[in-house]
């Protein structure tokens, strides 16, 4: 639909050019090839440097910038690799500078010591992270920084000359989204305007929102839906979380997005189930959110309902069927228990399929069979199986981050809730009968429960040692 | 979709009612039959006179009031009906009081008359009024009677007892949505709500918005829509506009409607033309918007777009097919001038169709046979005809309304625009070719032109005469 | 200050002028003389009825309308009393017409009846009510019609011929200020723009606000300020009410208005003192607000401070003194208690001053002479006399209405809460050492008090019968 | 007046207190004494390492550091130098570290030199900063920055080792405040709360805003008010400058203020003039908006009214009088023009004052006698001698900052003015005739001419050569 390509960003900036960049000279910057050939680099080289001297002063040379941001956008994808290419080559620290500047700090005394210091210091901050703030003139200034991060982790891979421009704008974009400068937005369907709207739909990451009637139910009176919002970026949520508020801890997502389940009364519930999160802007990977997130949430439902006892997670096991099914391939049937073997084989046999032991063991046949999804025989079998394997995998299934000796846990989703002093309170069996659901965490939910009181203990014991906080219930598993 | 029907006004009356209603008695009311038997109309019939009293204060004749209004939106539709006549019939001005103050009025001098005619005129206003008047302290009391009067236009018809409660709501919502109370709001995509936006998908009633999608591309850049609201309706518009910035007037509404039409620049455009115009609320039939609304947009978006040199419309003609077939009917093919009679008999000829002219004449058997539509050699000869007709139809097509004796248009759409000022400027073939568009219109659209500087000559001879201004082009039509 | 009379209505209604009024013949309404001769109100005659008429369209009409709220406002007072006289004059009832409808009326069968007693009901509603409402297409419309009646009610005694036309504006602010559209706003320091603070200090009638130091001090974290305000007056106050978060209920103003006094926390008081109401728009006089108002602040404070025990006022009595003095003037010394004529007598004696009783008695010298204000001794005995006739003013002295027989309070302000359903709870010795406090009010201060359970009885005890609640302290004193 | 003391960001930090951080051990650190004794400081240092350490995660970082900024809020002067001095000392970048950095990037190879290089970055930034970065969390962090900057100014003089931690706070703010952040906002008095224009009066440097009355006079329809602000200090200005529209450019600034002058029509005003402007916050020094929001008003005035023609100044000349005596002192009457000497000594001589020539020559003794501010004749011939001096102070009185060999002006109002591509367009004889105008700039002012053409040229002389644009008038004085 090409009515539809809105110019945004390019539109606003319409004027700023008309009234600041193009009466100076920008306009060469105008008829730029939007592949940027060689010598089209040398002039853009030029303004960078202009730039970086403000020359004719700062105005004029934000002005200069935004003409650079300009150019940028109307670049093609080549164009664009090349343009951050020339940044990030062309604007590095001086190594002569920094040269100097470290003979002088050994040579220091103690009184002149941290001057030198702070002399190196400034040496090594590359020209560009000021060309890179200096966008921020323009009207989406916040937004086109965070795209840009996002074309870059996208161009870097094999590209090491990129990689401390990427440092740079990680830097700068820590600094920005610091959660002090953040906005928790309740989204609703009577007070959000539709251009949000359409980009929850859009950036939902969990649980796809199939229409605008989807998300109209997602927002019911006793449904929330909050995000953080940067202040420069009003129309973008960061991330956002979907909150069901609700009698008991849901154990499956269907119920909860069935547009034809009676809305409960919000005043009445006493749990609130976190259910979906997502991050919303690539550009923004690596600076986390989701933490400060859920306080914020929690903390903003208890005071609107004071009768919310519980605050719970209804997560996915994203990683769980890729480990079991490395586990089933290394060890077969010896992942089973004495009595869950017994189960197996008598289910084997009363089915009558197979004479004699498949490569994976009969528990790998079974799993890969899938019968245990329609099959109420296989499932009931299979059912304690999967519980006690996943447990095993939230609680056990680690691994070693680059850098530190701490083990963290495989799941990303137990990850993040682990690292936030979350405890793991449940396991629903067929909690997500989706075809995702099934690929990927063979149709199990978790709940993870968040209590005030134990969060910081919590936290601690997965951050020193990677050790998972666990309801009672669930530890009965473990043992089988 | 169960979860939809959000509770609204019902769930906000919530808090007031356990604020001030419940501890109030008003738990009686509570309990009533969605039907309301007859012995529980003594019990209402109670309330209400006690809310006229203002027994308990005003405060509490206001709580009373809410909590009738709590009543009347849980009942059934028999329910409802009983309760406007309860309010209709028991709540009517006492005749013994009009009697004798008509009688002081008789006897009065000079001096006493004009406080006498007032005391009639208190005696005459229905008691039932300053009840309705009280239903403002619900929280969405206007929308309520807005609503209450929808339903009683319903209700009324073969029942003339509720003509008098229907013409006290029309008194009052005519003061309460004076133009001066209105405010002028435009929609966007970026910054109005989804409830709001939802509201113009359902109450579009010219061209059908088919999705969000279509929405969407109605409020891209070079589109406007703009609506009237009241204060304490913020989420109901109450009627609105579309209108595209074009170069040149629009012929035909499919390009206008085409999402994959490019997008114009509104700061070149040099004419605006309204594409539709929707009344939203049924309660309000019978009062008018639109004349202000037509007069403010052209004046807001003149001073936006300088560039602006011509406002024209885009309007059907619902009522010409009707009416020419009736002309048929009546006169066959003595509706064709001769050149006319000649061209559509040689095409009959042509095409072999039929050895005798048949019962509506040959014309007749063409419009009815509506190959005109898909046949280039039946469209080359019916285009002039009907043109010519369609012109004849919006000049003198007219009817006499009940009262007074200056003819009006038979076409609502030509009426409204004729008594606003406009000029009929130009008829297009095939404007609007949907089933609708072909089946009320034969597919013609008219083009209706504002000028700031002929509007007041325009209506004076309109609503004195009935006279419509024509351009020249037209007035050709009309020689043939 | 000249720079200070910034045009506000006349500045905004400029665009208005140049976009409508203007282009269609309003010069000639421009250049009016301010003081109305008679040849010229032949010509605003003529205009007033094409406005009635809706000569060239409601839209045209409208800025007619514009037009002669334009010329209102350029006149000098004399040319508005001719103004407001040709309005009330011209455009009545026409006399003829309502007797012609009442015949009909009386001729009527009873199916026929409704009807035609609704013609007479039009009849006899007077054309300027019409051109009275189309003034609200003024941007400040709704302001207008507000100073259109201060001005009436000032101009209007002595012209019984205005009384028709003030009545008419009455009904129309009756309806446009109805409770429902109001809405209730806190001023705060660090929210309300100066525009409003500015009114609020000049509106304040019972403890003038002598600085923006003082404003601010009234503002302060354990004070509040909430006003009624009208959508289409943004900027004005209706009434307001300051209120003081305490513990314990107030018993003296002074240390109420300390600006040294030490800030509470209001999250720990149990009392909210309402101790000052004011009434803001001369135009609106008749039409009540403040019994709404002091229950919605009652309720929003509750919300907000659930340790509120109390709702208390701390108000003058400002009728007392001068009913004192006529109590003196009339019975002298018969109105002491034994006890009391004892006390007296001893202390006149003690002081030495005068041999034998004075006219008006020992007690109506020692109440003019005022020493009981500054000497301790006269205090002493002054006090429970003070005290015990102040509690029989607010009981007993009661005044019979033009209408009904119930009898209300003498004192306004007693009237008002009693009204409103609240008990007299305590009188105060010395609650307003100002001047005024003790020309009117003999320094004494009443507290009456708001109990939610209570409120209706009382109301319909003092409604029906004139009776005031009383606390069981203050029956104490009557007894003497 | 001690009501005034409103908690403000204790207070609301107290939600945050209860909240997060005194269910975490938080309430150790509420009882610190205020003066921070050192057996208290140890306890500190552990507090802030926890919050470095991020132990109990993110959140509880941030909530440790909100009950560290809520200490620091609660001490003493000398607390507050004890906690920065901590602070500066203990959380310095890590010796040992650096010089392992060091000795690794002097080892690398050129592939290993980039990442080598930023580990040096690294290991040289304070984790004092992060600190700093973590008080964000505040409900007002901002500003609690920045306060803390303006107290670390006030300490730091003969404390080099507070140097450091004022660094890494200016980068912080520099970071916060860029220019991309900051919201232009128009102050009126019909839409500034209170609170902000408190302010506005509390900061005014240029000409004391002397009451509300001479605000209000200063925000007239006439008058502008416009202000940067940051989103996260919505109630303070950072800088603001007040413009007058008017047609010519003012010469003195009593005319401007007098608050009896005519209200002008701004829509026919062709000149804007900027006649103050003046920094708001201490802890910012250093960080120029100036520029940015001169040029931001120019747009801005220029696009609502397209008939101003010129933008100029009325500033002051703050350092000339104090350069005119240090030259007088230095050079006496040999300042002066042969005719200007002539016309000195023949005046002396007339008003018959002194023999001899006095110590510092003639024209000191006048100069000093201050005579020409009220004798006619002693300022007729002084005013071309002291604008022609003027002019030579404001085009070579110039000086060399520390870094660089371009010299700047002397005068700070000059240097600013230049800096921004200013014009030197008049001198004007007694603009300001104030004790204080008198004594800083001998009663005179300059108008500053922005034209947007020569913005760039002039600012490029000025900082390249440090020559000043003049008109032509202005040249001719030079030649005296």
């Amino acid at each position: 639909m090409a009515r539809h390509q809105v110019p945004g960003l390019l539109d606003r900036l319409g004027t700023l050019w008309r009234e600041f960049v193009a009466p100076q000279g920008g306009s060469a910057l105008a008829h730029l090839d939007p592949d940027l050939p060689d010598e089209q680099l040398l002039h853009l080289r030029e303004q960078m440097q202009a730039c970086l001297d403000a020359r004719g002063g700062d105005v004029s040379a934000r002005t200069r910038a935004a003409a650079l941001g300009h150019v940028y956008l109307g670049l093609s994808e080549l164009g664009r690799r090349r343009f951050l290419t020339l940044m990030a080559t062309e604007f590095s620290p001086d190594r002569d500078v920094v040269d100097r500047a470290i003979a002088e700090l050994e040579a220091a005394d103690d009184a002149e010591r941290e001057q030198a210091a702070f002399h190196v210091y400034q040496a090594l901050q590359p020209p560009r992270i000021n060309l890179l703030k200096q966008f921020n003139i323009l009207p989406d200034g916040v937004k086109f920084l965070v795209d840009m991060r996002a074309e870059l982790l996208k161009f870097r891979s094999g590209h090491p000359e990129l990689d401390g421009l990427e440092r740079d704008l990680m830097e700068i974009l820590t600094g920005w989204f610091d959660i002090g400068f953040l906005e928790l937005r309740r989204i609703t369907w009577d007070t959000s305007p539709a251009a949000v709207l359409e980009k929850i739909i859009s950036y939902e990451a969990v649980h796809e929102i199939r229409s605008w009637d989807d998300l109209k139910n997602r927002l019911d009176s006793d449904r929330r839906l909050y995000g953080f919002f940067h202040p420069r970026m009003p129309d973008e949520p960061l991330i956002f979380v979907q909150v069901a508020l609700l009698n008991g801890i849901a154990d499956n997502v269907h119920d909860l997005l069935d547009v034809n389940a009676p809305v409960g009364d919000p005043a009445l519930a006493d749990t609130a189930v976190f259910y979906s999160i997502s991050n919303a802007q690539k550009g923004l990977s690596g600076i986390s959110f989701g933490n400060f997130l859920i306080k914020k949430v929690v903390s903003t439902l208890s005071a609107e309902f004071p009768s919310l006892k519980a605050f719970a997670t209804l997560s996915p096991l994203p990683g769980f069927r890729v480990w079991l099914e490395q586990q089933v391939e290394k060890d077969g049937d010896d992942l089973l228990l004495p009595a869950e073997t017994k189960a197996v084989t008598a289910l084997v046999r009363r089915k009558g399929n197979g004479a004699r032991p498949p490569a994976l063991g009969l528990f790998g046949r079974l799993l890969s069979a899938e019968l245990w999804q329609s099959d109420k025989d296989t499932a009931e079998v299979m059912r304690p199986i999967l519980l006690r394997l996943a447990t095993i995998y939230l609680v056990s299934a680690r691994r070693f981050p680059e850098k530190g000796n701490v083990p963290v846990a495989i799941d990303p989703v137990a990850h993040f809730h682990l690292s936030n002093g979350a405890r793991i309170e449940r396991l629903n069996w067929m909690g997500d009968r989706s075809e995702r659901g099934i690929r990927q965490s063979a149709g199990l939910m978790v709940n993870y429960l968040y209590r005030l009181q134990d969060i910081e203990k919590n936290h601690e014991g997965y951050s020193s040692r990677g050790t998972a906080a666990l309801s009672s219930a669930l530890k009965g598993w473990l043992k089988g």
